[in-house]
């Protein structure tokens, strides 16, 4: 009986984002490791505890938490540092697999989201089966991602008829701007990227807090908004000492 | 007391994509407006039947069937006989909503996947709400999509390290291959646009019938595994009379 790690999505924010499958996932689990950045964010950690709190029924699990080894953010080059942060991460979750999982048991990582958008659980674990140290299956379970919930929000599809969508970073986006027919769905930016571009000839679609109580939603051409958006960002991460946004971005076109 | 309509998104295949969210707005809706499109796909007829009657418990409602009007296929102008297709369709919707819902009543319409993504529904009932002869509040439930599907059943993220996505369409994709970076999802190839790139420099990771106990998974270096799934695809589509499928590409590296 090998082990068993499930990679379980549990949606952008919504306690009721989570799926049936995902129920299931939780219940099966008999190890749940969470993975603290360190930071603050306690209104995440209390939102993921109300989501197992909510849907597990079966009260015969345990948690084991372990703090993420940090990023050196100082490192110029952003590959090479995230290289040797995902080789730290790797090792601590080798560890955690080996010491805190029985043969023939089941843990689970929580990601929020989607763990196939912009998140590292699944290429770490693929790394440490690499190695070769620890044996286990692997199951993924996917999650509500938060430009679904931006969508659903604004009440809009993310692509326009039969155009593509590009999802890509605050980091690249000065250089992939949507072009005449696209829609840019950009995650991680700290405000410096939207800052940028705020001139360019662009609608804009952001929402901060999605899915929560909290949720905050902004759209119209972006010269117009970006004030209001930075404005609306920065006083929100004040009050609460963290935020979690994104935006989608087109060319306007008079439809 | 205004008319309601909800979008639900109810996932790719597997009635267990059901999110707590989407099961209390089947339950909310007293009216299901079914469109089919007039072809067979009864399994697909049968999978939402089956979804509808394991989580709605409330018997109070009842199912509108009416067939889409068909999109003129020979019009060599893609966008024209789209635009015309999604006018007969909002005469259609606005019809049913003002027919068959009472004020104050709450409608819903079934979304396979998720509504934000290459699905007309949301621009349709946005187009009949700009005709302004019937007056409706709208909710959109988002739903798990296939490209999280497919990551999720190659337990891969969509992207690599920082890296961007392109989601884009078989018509589109020979112009949109990726660069030596990003990661390209292929919605609505009827397998003609994979067979005309099958000798580019590409890992193809190709799923059909995704979270269904008939799905179906290729991956490998393109040139390779082109001909294999064109086969499986071909044998598939003629045995049920239906296939869905889509497929992930990415430039070969040395990792």
């Amino acid at each position: 009986m090998k082990k068993k790690i499930l990679v379980i999505g549990i949606g952008a924010g919504n306690p009721e984002h989570v799926t049936i499958q995902a129920i299931k996932a939780l219940n099966q689990a008999r190890v749940f490791f969470v993975l603290d950045k360190g930071e603050a964010a306690d209104d995440l950690v209390r939102l993921r505890e109300e989501i197992c709190a909510r849907y597990i029924t079966n009260s015969d699990y345990r948690v084991v938490k372990a703090v993420n080894p940090p990023r050196d953010r100082a490192d110029q080059d952003y590959l090479s540092a995230v290289d040797r942060w995902h080789h730290d991460r790797a090792g601590l979750y080798e560890k955690l697999i080996r010491d805190e999982l029985q043969e023939g048991e089941c843990g689970a990582f929580l990601v929020w989201g989607d763990p196939s958008l912009y998140d590292s659980t699944l290429r770490i674990l693929a790394q440490v089966r690499a190695n070769g140290a620890v044996d286990f299956d692997c199951e993924v379970i996917p999650g509500i991602s938060s430009p679904q919930a931006l969508a659903a929000a604004h009440k809009m599809p993310l692509n326009r008829i039969g155009e593509p969508i590009h999802f890509t970073t605050g980091r690249r986006i000065s250089g992939e701007l949507p072009e005449a027919s696209g829609s840019s769905v950009v995650f991680l930016d700290d405000g410096t990227a939207l800052k940028a571009i705020a001139e360019e000839d662009l609608e804009v679609y952001w929402g901060a807090y999605l899915g929560t109580p909290e949720e905050m939603l902004v759209s119209g051409r972006l010269s117009e908004v970006a004030g209001d958006i930075a404005e609306k960002r920065q006083a929100a991460r004040r009050e609460r000492g963290w935020i979690m946004d994104l935006y989608l971005l087109r060319r306007r076109r008079s439809e």
